[in-house]
């Protein structure tokens, strides 16, 4: 380890990677990002910007040597070269041969065997069996195995008729869960394999895209589910021997059935409300377990409610923050601008969070702001 | 103002303006520092840094010119300047009026005088009377007009005998208040008039050096201490008709009387705890303020003890941090590195907070942690 800082080098440099630059900054830790971007959002934050792909070895052995540790805030990276670096030196947490199993949905699926977790049933569907697909029930969801993102990969057919508009990669085949609630959770582990898990909350979706909206802090579900859902959380982190935080996606039916939908190897979009509502934002919990450094305490000291402040949708550009001057006039509530050099329809470009003594009451606040404050482009 | 985002210049790179730029930057507003040294604390944080002392006119009117709006982090700079750019445009927060009358300990007591708060008797001592000073009463505090920062520009006279060391310049000589605690409260104003007060809280200094060591919040007092220091501030803030934040230092004798000891035109050492332990942090107010943006909410959260991390004693240069993985095994411990350059004896180098049910347990873990956690320098 450097003997004056700890250096750590960060693989991606969205805002994910920007919200761990500042924590580790606090803390005096050095850090390096790669993005391909050079106005990435961390670009403004991190000491040092490697500018690549995810994907050219050289500049991942070029962050690998220059730093103590090395994370990631996107699952899309080279996993095949970081585990070559990983077997001359341990120090990619979460360890790729963990970020490999999370990158390809079926493997995904099989660590949630491993861990006796609930999930929907599935079956493979390679990419040319997707001709002759057929099912007996409806809906059902088709997956990508690689590359799904933020409600990209993802397809539910409803009937037969859904076929010809099938996602042409290899695929699952899930069970539709009728749910009633969208749940996650954020769980961090240490290398001495201590655990910690953040309150159970609720994800609210955007339907028009699919991306996570809305994130309420405390869930609104009972004591059972919220054992439940941490006991689900506990035994992935655990089976998987994860170092770092785990953003784990849940739902919730109305007979209180809890099923693991998928789980991020990285701080999360529904852990954003951390920032100001736990004692440990998700950001330096991460930082902490990367760098070796014990977890801090994943306490809720008041309840929250996030949104995300999505590229208002007729607009792409240079960005123009508009209506935060009234939006700040609610009490409680905070703004977090991720500087991406442009915006377009439904990019995340930043996020409110209001804290307050209900989650009914930060609820409210929160739909009056998202009809204030936009982010739409310059003339 | 800029259309896209907000530009803010900050005079001064220290540790102040490091933490004021994480707070814009989280809010997507632009920062730029001016600061002699390059690799000052706000360098690594700021979009962009002007290399200059506090004095050059041209630089001066460079970062007023670039920006929307101007703070500061040290009151040590050329108010003239600022006042001649400020009648250009009133876009300078706290006004350099106010400035000018912060950097004079007698205009100070002026303040005070016209605010009609409590205050320690004084007298004017110029430089040249010095020589033939006389004192009915013994202990008096001679205070530098000028130039004070972190305990240097006091001296207390404890006797005649102590004449000898008086400090050479333009004072004051004030009333020795018998203190039983030392008190504070940062005080924010917005350019409507509105007005958030933090919680009072006690600062406890180190007397090897006279800098504030400690900071407990709430401080032990009673509601009536807490009452009469509210309006006190209130008072001072509304007088100077001041916008951004102020810290404002108190004595508090044993039979409950207050008295203002001084002012800062910015966010001080004693409301470094409002990071974790209060809604809005004394950064992102007073960057609030500034920028003509509401105010958020002071209350607190969670009680909270605040320690400067001092550069160890017996080390000099190239700072290295020791205990960091102990001491962060507190639970509720969180730790700010400044990333100064170079570490010296009792240089403030960053700050621990302890947030925790009570202070009393969260003083404990303070004294524990100080113990643990170093700054000394590589060999």
């Amino acid at each position: 380890m450097n003997p004056t800082r700890i250096k750590l080098g960060i693989i991606g440099g969205g805002q994910l990677s920007r919200m761990m630059a500042f924590e580790a900054q606090k803390m005096g830790i050095y850090i390096e990002a790669l993005d391909p971007d050079p106005k990435c959002p961390a670009s403004y934050v991190a000491n040092s910007l490697i500018v690549s792909d995810f994907y050219n070895e050289e500049h991942l052995a070029k962050i690998f040597h220059n730093n103590d540790f090395i994370t990631y805030d996107i699952e899309h990276i080279n996993a095949e070269a970081l585990k070559k670096l990983y077997d001359k030196e341990p120090k990619i947490f979460p360890s790729p041969y963990i970020l490999e199993q999370i990158q390809d949905k079926l493997l995904q699926k099989k660590i949630f065997e491993r861990a006796k977790v609930p999930a929907p049933a599935y079956r493979k569907l390679d990419k040319n069996e997707i001709e002759n697909f057929e099912s007996d029930i409806y809906p059902v969801v088709q997956k990508s195995r690689k590359g799904g993102y933020d409600g990209r990969g993802v397809f539910v057919l409803k009937s037969p008729a859904d076929k010809a508009n099938m996602l042409k990669t290899d695929s699952l085949i899930e069970e539709y869960i009728d749910f009633e609630k969208e749940l996650a959770i954020m769980a961090a582990r240490d290398k001495e394999g201590n655990i910690k898990l953040y309150p159970v909350v609720e994800m609210i979706f955007d339907d028009r895209v699919n991306i996570c909206d809305i994130t309420s802090a405390p869930a609104r579900v009972s004591e059972k589910v919220v054992k439940e859902v941490n006991s689900i959380a506990e035994a992935i982190v655990e089976n998987l021997d994860g170092v770092g935080i785990f953003g784990i996606e849940l739902f919730l039916t109305g007979d209180e059935k809890v099923y693991v939908n998928e789980i991020a190897p990285r701080p999360h979009n529904s852990g954003h409300y951390t920032i100001e509502a736990c004692k440990t934002s998700q950001f330096e919990q991460h930082i902490r377990a990367v760098c070796g450094l014990p977890l801090g305490s994943a306490d809720l000291v008041i309840p929250a409610v996030m949104a995300n402040i999505l590229g208002d949708e007729s607009h792409t550009g240079k960005p123009l923050i508009t209506g935060l001057k009234e939006a700040l006039q609610i009490e409680g509530l905070y703004f977090h601008y991720y500087c991406k050099s442009s915006t377009k329809p439904f990019r995340k470009m930043g996020h409110i969070t209001v804290v307050d003594n209900s989650v009914d009451s930060a609820f409210k606040k929160v739909s009056q702001a998202k009809n204030i404050i936009k982010v739409i482009s310059e003339k």
